[in-house]
Order: structure tokens, then C-alpha cells, then sequence
């Protein structure tokens, strides 16, 4: 893994780690961004691999001219969620490397090109929309509407990359991207417990849960905390609760997921009732209906409290391709394969009808987004060990 | 009201205002808090006053010398919440400046020295606890402790004083500046709507409810939102919605009021379970006995999501000299005598004995700590007009 050794400075090791939390802090088109772009043009540039971007700034690393015949890709993202984990991201892109330095260690000779790819702004911490450098290119996500997501403080992505150096008006539809990538592989660290459970090193994804981000605000009237009467209030921190408790009542009822985990209160002072609180919904299910249905009941009780809710993003259920899982899985001596909640580029491919497959590495405790994420250093070999073992199989 | 005109450029008018909200932020130590600053040393220059500042970093504009013999002192705060309104502070400061002018022109000759003052960080929306300024002159609030409050940065009050070129080894008890004041009298904007249902433009201060803050923090387990079953979460967003419906319960119960006008979530990601959620508890009425019954009922549910709640001020009941309050509720034609919920640097000068009384301002609306808070010109003029009789009367 000499990729991982390589990464120390400004890469996917330290780039962007808080030394608070340990966590890590890396959203789209910042300075810790491009200093993981630097990194990953590096590691290219050192294997002598040819770095394209495409028009959302993803970046891919090949080995081999995927013009004449269309390649592999291997990879995954380098951008986190606040205080995310060291592994959800940068293993796929890192064992992707690894995997690649194996194959060439034992003179490997592909048939078709290979490339490694660095998908961006896959957590869509800073502008809302998940996987919004594949939703760009395979037109998932339409350009103007990214161009004017925006942040917490109100700038825009347009704007972001401008400060950042970039052309907005580059953001589009890449079909040229996506014509050269034949098939993908994603690697990516397991974000719950059951190849622990099963104790397996290894496991391949078989489908993407149905999920979506809904974003809810609920109105209120500014007034002082000491001098307003309980009757004369319109305190919109109430209704938030209310719908907050609400929401895992309904994910209980419909046996699905739904978790409130960010919110932003005006003025947000300690002796101010609030003017206004906005909220997040992010929702899941093993079906679209029960995810559906506790939407639903979530936005009538927002409507009750004088609030709106409007959709960020939807996704549908997504199968990999059976075919594909099943050769890889039977490849693997016969490795888990397991359905997800968590949403990934690889299932943005899959539904643009790139043939797509997935590899997850154990995760002892099951603890994801948290600085406290893990995966044990031997199942991270084993995980490039069988990344290499798949590109033998599908770049023969 | 010479002095609101002269108030255009940085000063009450328009230093901190935020042009998308139409709120003020005006905090303690910040470069807005410098601007108003320099405009009432402008104010005091321009009358020919004495400026001195405090060890709290209060200024003082004196007449006369207070200390041959004290004075009496008329003023307010000019510091705000966050988008706070245009007279909440502000109208005390303009309008003891405007009365000291109204009794020159009419070449009053005072029997005693007065002093406008300006007192800050009267919100505490930066560092937490309120009324900094008079508790730190009047030992209320200790200089270690104050010197060691931080804000949402996790920057100290010592730290943000070295920043604005202040020094915070000055901090502390001021018995001399105390010993200067024979009297206070305090002209606030009201936060209710008393007057407004009395047909009165101006009222009288009688008490402040007893009254303080409480920060709790709820611990939980970061993880990811598409990945952890329900029944494997610890989400301390599910405790802070229970706890702020239950502070508003227990608040019905005991006639009192209670607010969580202020969150903090860790890490504040839509698809990440929060690793630790703070909230803000602002809990006050008519007596001790029912704020501490609604404080301590959230406590125990606090305790029991395994969180701590913390007191971060506690002010008891401040009831001002009934003799002095009678006598300027005479000197007005029998103005309306009124108790208040919200703490004033009023409260803290009585607390430490300074002889005390509060003049209100009409409110139309009630509406306080918001954009929207108004009153009217006239009621503005009455105010100064009633704050120039009880001069003439206290200062004869």
C-alpha cells in the first residue's frame, strides 16, 4: 500500500483533519479541496498515468487511451462530511492506487485501459446535493441548478469555484467522461456491521437504498425570552421538536430510517425567541413506498406547524448489476454480498447505465461519519488485494 | 433629539446593521462595539462632558465633577442580541444625551454632577452572560471568570479584549467608578405591551423578575444516517427535541417562562447522526420559588438522556427603591408603575445598592429582540421630555 504511505502531507492521511475532534473537515471547492487534487495529480503524475478532469471536476487517472476503447475505473471520493472519518472516501481512492501499484508489481498487462478516479463532493456537506460530481456529469444534476446551490454562508457554488480558481460555466453533462468508462468498481469502507456480523474481510454491494434529503422551515416571530408570554408566542423551536420526534415515529412505524441531524436556528441568541428554524430530513428504506410514506407524514406535520418542506435531493433504489455482483462475489470465494442505505457515486453510474459494481471493507463497529469510523489495517489489504483481484478479472 | 440625528454614520442608527435582515448585531468587543464607542466619546466631546471609561470598559460622560460630590447618571446599553432591534439599548443612551440637551437650552443649573453612560455588552450575545459591564464593576461577575468566557470560536473575552487593543488585566471591581453614582436612572424601551394596553407613551419601572440562563449538553454517538439502524443509535437530537417541549410544559405548569432560543449541534450534518447536541435554557418569573421548580424538572430530564445542565447566570429579584419610584411615578402625572422579565444594567447597579429607577418607552407591538421592535417619534420625544423632568428633579 504504498499509496498510503505516500499520502502524509496534505493528502487523504492529513488534509483537512481538525486536531480537536481528529475529524476530518473536507467540502467541495475549499483550499483543503484542491490540496487533495494537488495530492491525487501527484500520485498519477508519479505512476506516469495521464490525468484528465471532466466537467465537474472529477479527476481520473489512466493508464491506457480509453478514447479508442472505453476502460475499468477504480475509485471513490476524497471530500467528507464535518468531522467525518479517515476511511469513508479516501480508501477507495487510495486502495485503488494500491491495487493498481500491485498489478503492475507482478507486470500485469491489461487489455483495456484503466483508469483511478476521484469523484468530488460526494457528501455535499457544503452545498446540500450528494454525489454532485457524478450527478454533474451524467446530467443527474442539472448545471444551472448546482451553480447556484449554496452554502451556509450564502455563496453559491458558482461562486465557490471562482474563488477557487474554477470556471462555473465548465459544469455540465459529460459524455465524453462517461464514454470512456466501460465499467466501475467502488471500493468503499462498510458504513454498518454485518460483514462483521458475518466475519468477512470483504463483501460486494448488491443494491443502494431508495434515500433523500428534504429540507423543512418553519416560521416563527422574534420576540424576547423575559417579557412574552407563553400565549403570545410563535416559537418555531417548538414545532421543530415536535417534527423531529415525529420523524422517528414515523421511521418506526414504516420500519425505515430518518434522522434529523442539522438545523439552524435565527438569531440563535439564548434570550431571543427564534424568528425562524430550518431543519433537515434525511430519510431511507429498503423500498421507495415506506420511505415515501414517512415523508409524507413528515410534511403534513410541518404543514400543521405553518412550515414547507422541499425535496434536495431523491434517489431511487438502485441494483447493481447482478451479473457483474455475482461473477465478483463468486471471484471472492464466494464473498457477502449486501444491500446499503448510504448513497455513493457508484449508484449514480449505475443508474446513468454504467455497468457498476461495489466492494466494502469490513467495519469492526459499524460507526460511519464519525471520527471514530475504523477499518483494521489487514482488512484494508484484503480489500486491495481483492480490488486487484477484480481489475485482473474485468482488464484481462 | 439632536443626538439621534447626529447618530448616522456608525453610530446607533446604522453601526452593525445587517442590510439582508434589517437586524443589528452589535456584540462586546468586536469592531461594531468600537465604532459606537468612538461615536459616544464624539457626543460627550461635542457637550464639553468628561469621558472616563470604567474597569469594565463602561463610559461614563460626566457634567460636573463626581468626584467633589456624586452625581446621578442617566443611560443605557448600546450593544444588541443577535438581528436585534433599533431602540432595544440604544433609545436610553440617544435619549440621555437629548434630555441633557432639552435642560442646557433651557439653562438648567444642576445641584449635582450627571453623567450619560454607556454600559456594555449588556446582551452577553457574544460571551454568554448579560449585563457583563455592571457585573463587573459591581463585582457580580468575577474578572477571572469574565476574562475566561469564550464565544461560539471558542475565543476568551481576554483573548477578544488583547484583540480590540483593550486590556484585560483592567477588568474588575470599580468601587471608584461606583462610588461616583448617587443615583441611576435607566430609560428602556418596554418589551411588552403594558403601555400600549395602558394608553400610557411612558411608565415607571417597579422590579425584575428573577431570572437566568442554563446551558445543556446532550452527548450521543456520531454515526451515519443511511447506515444505523434505529435501534442502534444514540441521537441526542431525538433529547434536545424532548427536553425543549418539556421546558415549555413545565413552564405552563409553574406560570412562568421558559426559551431555547439557541442550539448548537455537532457536527450539523445532514446525514450524520450529531455527536453532541447544546442548548440554551432562558427560564423566568414573578419569583425564585417557580423559576427554580421549571429548572429543576429540566434538569432531572436532562439527566436523565445522560446530559448536565449548567447555570451560567442567575439574577434574584430586583425591586428598585419604592421611594424613588414613587416619587418619578408623581412627577409623571401618575405613570404606570410595571414589573419586567427582562434584566436590565438597572438591576445589577440596584442589586449592588446604588439607588435605582427605570423609565419605559410605549412598545405598540411588544415585539423586542427583533427587527421589527418600534416605537413611535412622539412616544420617543415623551420619553426624553419624562427622562428631562426626572433630572431636573433628582439633579436640582
Amino acid at each position: 500500500m504504498r499509496a498510503h504511505v505516500r499520502a502524509d502531507v496534505g493528502g487523504p492521511r492529513t488534509g483537512g483533519r481538525d486536531p480537536r475532534t481528529g475529524g476530518y473537515r473536507r467540502f467541495a471547492r475549499t483550499r483543503e479541496d484542491a490540496g487533495l487534487r494537488e495530492w491525487f495529480a501527484g500520485e498519477a503524475e508519479r505512476r506516469g498515468l495521464d490525468l484528465t478532469t471532466d466537467r465537474a471536476g472529477n479527476q481520473w487517472a489512466w493508464w491506457g487511451a480509453p478514447d479508442v476503447r472505453p476502460g475499468l475505473a477504480i475509485g471513490s471520493h476524497l471530500d467528507s462530511v464535518p468531522d467525518g472519518g479517515a476511511f469513508d472516501g479516501p480508501l477507495g481512492v487510495v486502495s485503488a492506487f494500491a491495487a493498481l501499484d500491485a498489478l503492475r508489481d507482478r507486470r500485469f498487462a491489461p487489455g483495456r485501459p484503466i483508469a483511478v478516479v476521484h469523484f468530488g463532493d460526494e457528501e455535499g456537506a457544503r452545498f446540500g446535493v450528494a454525489c454532485a460530481g457524478s450527478r454533474i456529469i451524467t446530467g443527474a444534476l442539472d448545471a444551472d441548478r448546482a451553480r447556484g446551490l449554496t452554502d451556509a454562508d450564502g455563496l453559491s457554488m458558482a461562486e465557490a469555484m471562482v474563488k477557487a480558481g474554477q470556471d462555473p460555466a465548465r459544469l455540465g453533462h459529460d459524455e465524453e467522461a462517461l464514454r470512456r468508462v466501460a465499467t466501475f468498481v467502488e471500493l468503499h469502507v462498510e458504513q454498518g456491521r454485518a460483514l462483521a456480523d458475518l466475519d468477512a474481510p470483504v463483501g460486494v454491494g448488491s443494491a443502494i437504498w431508495p434515500h433523500g434529503r428534504w429540507r423543512f422551515e418553519l416560521p416563527g416571530e422574534a420576540n424576547h425570552a423575559g417579557t412574552t408570554g407563553l400565549a403570545d408566542r410563535h416559537d418555531p423551536m417548538l414545532a421543530f421538536a415536535s417534527v423531529v420526534l415525529a420523524a422517528r415515529v414515523a421511521a418506526l412505524r414504516y420500519d425505515a430510517l430518518a434522522t434529523c441531524g442539522k438545523v439552524r436556528v435565527e438569531p440563535n441568541g439564548v434570550n431571543a425567541i427564534p424568528s425562524r428554524v430550518t431543519g433537515w430530513l434525511d430519510a431511507r428504506g429498503a423500498d421507495t413506498d415506506r420511505v415515501r410514506a414517512v415523508v409524507a407524514e413528515f410534511a403534513d406535520l410541518v404543514a400543521g406547524h405553518g412550515g414547507v418542506v422541499s425535496e434536495e435531493s431523491w434517489t431511487e433504489l438502485t441494483t447493481f448489476e447482478p451479473e457483474l455482483t455475482g461473477r465478483i462475489a463468486t471471484l471472492l470465494g464466494d464473498a457477502p454480498v449486501l444491500g446499503t442505505g448510504a448513497g455513493h457515486d457508484a449508484g449514480v453510474l449505475s443508474a446513468a447505465g454504467v455497468p457498476t459494481a461495489m466492494l466494502f471493507v469490513r467495519n469492526p463497529t459499524g460507526i460511519s461519519h464519525s471520527p471514530a469510523e475504523h477499518a483494521e489495517r489487514a482488512d484494508c489489504r484484503a480489500g486491495v488485494t481483492a480490488l486487484a483481484a477484480v481489475v485482473q478479472e474485468l482488464a484481462r
